[in-house]
């Protein structure tokens, strides 16, 4: 690569998005997305905005939306910051909150992104496009948060690092984190906190009140998962107005596009539909945990929308491609941590049934 | 501010972008939107696209559209890369090319954010989150490039900035610059060169060629303006595939918005539509700038979609404010070099008339 690039950018190995396939008629259920359409009302929306006014720069700040958000949570529209997917959300904090790296020692602290592994697989690398230091500490071994009292007595995690990212319930773990046991680790914490909460509609529980508690503490949300609107990219955070201010700082001034803020906007006044779907993915994980536990496959409970097992027989690996064989596509990792589980989203019904079928034909 | 942020964020002061205002009844000619609105056809592929694929991510790369855009620019796909507008695009240089600032003196050209003053505001912005050293460097008294043979005299001018920003033609001065002199200077840059060509479909010569002949040009294109698509923030940039890979590195895996790359590639299938937009605009340009030169307004020939024009006998700021009181708004920058100066976006030619008529009603 060309020496006018600094060495950082051209040491740095790219975020893998999950494949997004061209050819039809897969089964997809390798990157959490909904099973079901967005809201009839959501599309009219769009629809019914899709006119001359394309021509004009959507609102900078997604005020409206913001304000929505803010009836719904509880908080001022001061509380929030819309972004491009909560992707740009993550990427904005790292850039407003850490310091990239310098060579001494007293800087290091503020230069950290710290994060639990496994966890989302974006965190290292948006601290390496920063040239932050990322600092990965490994869960307990039934991936559960470790304690603070475990935490003040490791070498590796630090309550000064700059920036520490919190994905909960975890990815691609599946497990739920207790707001309690959350709000321990955000006490203990000197930096930033940023909990990404993708897949918290699916979960017990949700943790957005520490981050109207603490002043360091930031909950970021993402309408595509819970919401079904991948294709659009709103996600939004909530936290201290220092904090939001700092990270509308740093954005793009046209950062969500107007159909996206349109789209958001007519998903909150139809929440009931959502609610219902939430309601109907819980229960096809339910049974479909069940089915391949009876199948072999070896899984802790899920707070999200997909499932991550253990699969019998053969090495996960060699599953991810006899399934695909089968046209269902779901997702593996080869680090050593993850490198025996699937990730399995969860689909409709008649999706799981087609992965039951497929497992059962693979392992007759 | 909190003192969790760190003084380059706390001390940065944000790009303000022009007004989207709330209220209807608005004449604006504030931030050079086109005045005609997207092609039907455009129209009709995002709303036919509005449907249950919208719980789905959308194509990371957008490689349908690159595509598109490889075979209407005569080059590979691995020229091209999407933002989410051109505005991510040149943050996306500044953090891919540039490195922050650190405090010895050999560092300095590394760190550097180079471009002419007056041109787009967001340039020393992007420098300043970044954490690089944004160098403005004047550009001639009549707003005319400077020649190379002037830079290698001038103490202020770096042929090996990392990173260099020349918006062609110029906003908000109007001006465009010819090709060769754009060549000359690349020849004389060792750093990379970002020609931002935002308003290139107004103007008589584009400099593309450039970017597809030298391995640290890159020129950056929006759908925003003539293409009148600033809604769903779709830009794109054409340089060399390592360039281009630097780029991608650092982006966010899903910038790019679904209708957003629908309608840009909809758009490509009727470019006659918008080039006949181009050849009105140009039209309601001239008469307007020769109507506006007969009320008092100086300025100089225009190759954008605006004019950028010495009013007569008010200040500048006192004819912002007597225009928005007669309900038109335009766009006006407090800083020494422009403050005598209003930018007028040229919207139909019954907005130029609205105009005439309300510069008349002051002047009377």
């Amino acid at each position: 690569m060309s020496t006018l690039i600094p060495t950082r950018v051209r040491n740095l190995v790219a975020y893998t998005p999950g494949e997004q396939p061209k050819v039809k008629g897969l089964i997809k259920l390798n990157t959490n997305e909904n099973p079901y359409p967005p809201s009839p009302r959501v599309l009219d929306a769009i629809k019914a905005a899709t006119d001359d006014r394309l021509r004009l720069y959507p609102n900078p700040a997604a005020d409206a939306l913001r304000e929505k958000l803010a009836r719904l949570h509880g908080c001022a529209v001061e509380n929030l910051i819309v972004g491009n997917g909560s992707d740009e959300l993550l990427a904005l904090a790292t850039r407003a909150f850490v310091d990239p790296r310098r060579t001494t020692l007293a800087h290091r602290a503020a230069a950290t992104v710290q994060y639990f592994t496994p966890s989302y697989s974006l965190y290292p690398v948006l601290a390496e496009i920063h040239g932050a230091r990322p600092s990965a500490v490994p869960l307990e071994p039934d991936f559960g948060l470790p304690s603070v009292k475990f935490l003040k007595k490791s070498r590796t995690w630090e309550p000064l690092a700059a920036l520490t990212f919190v994905t909960t319930p975890n990815a691609p773990t599946g497990r739920g984190y207790a707001t309690a046991q959350l709000e321990a680790l955000c006490e203990y914490q000197k930096g930033i906190v940023v909990l990404d909460e993708a897949y918290v509609d699916f979960a017990g529980e949700n943790a957005l009140k520490l981050a109207l508690t603490y002043p360091h503490v930031i909950v970021a949300r993402t309408f595509s998962k819970a919401y079904s609107l991948c294709f659009q990219r709103v996600g939004y955070a909530v936290g201290h107005p220092d904090l939001i201010a700092a990270l509308h700082k740093v954005r793009d001034s046209y950062n969500v596009n107007g159909l996206g803020q349109i789209g958001a906007l007519a998903t909150l006044d139809d929440l009931p539909y959502y609610r219902q779907n939430f309601k109907r993915i819980i229960a096809s994980r339910e049974r479909l945990s069940h089915d391949l536990a009876e199948l072999g496959f070896e899984a802790g409970p899920s707070s999200t929308n997909f499932i991550f097992a253990r699969p019998p027989r053969f090495p996960a690996e060699e599953w991810l491609q006899k399934l695909r064989d089968r046209k269902i596509l779901v997702r593996w990792w080869g680090q050593p941590v993850v490198q025996d589980f699937l990730r399995i989203t969860v689909g409709t019904d008649a999706e799981a049934d087609a992965l039951l079928a497929a497992v059962r034909s693979i392992l007759r």
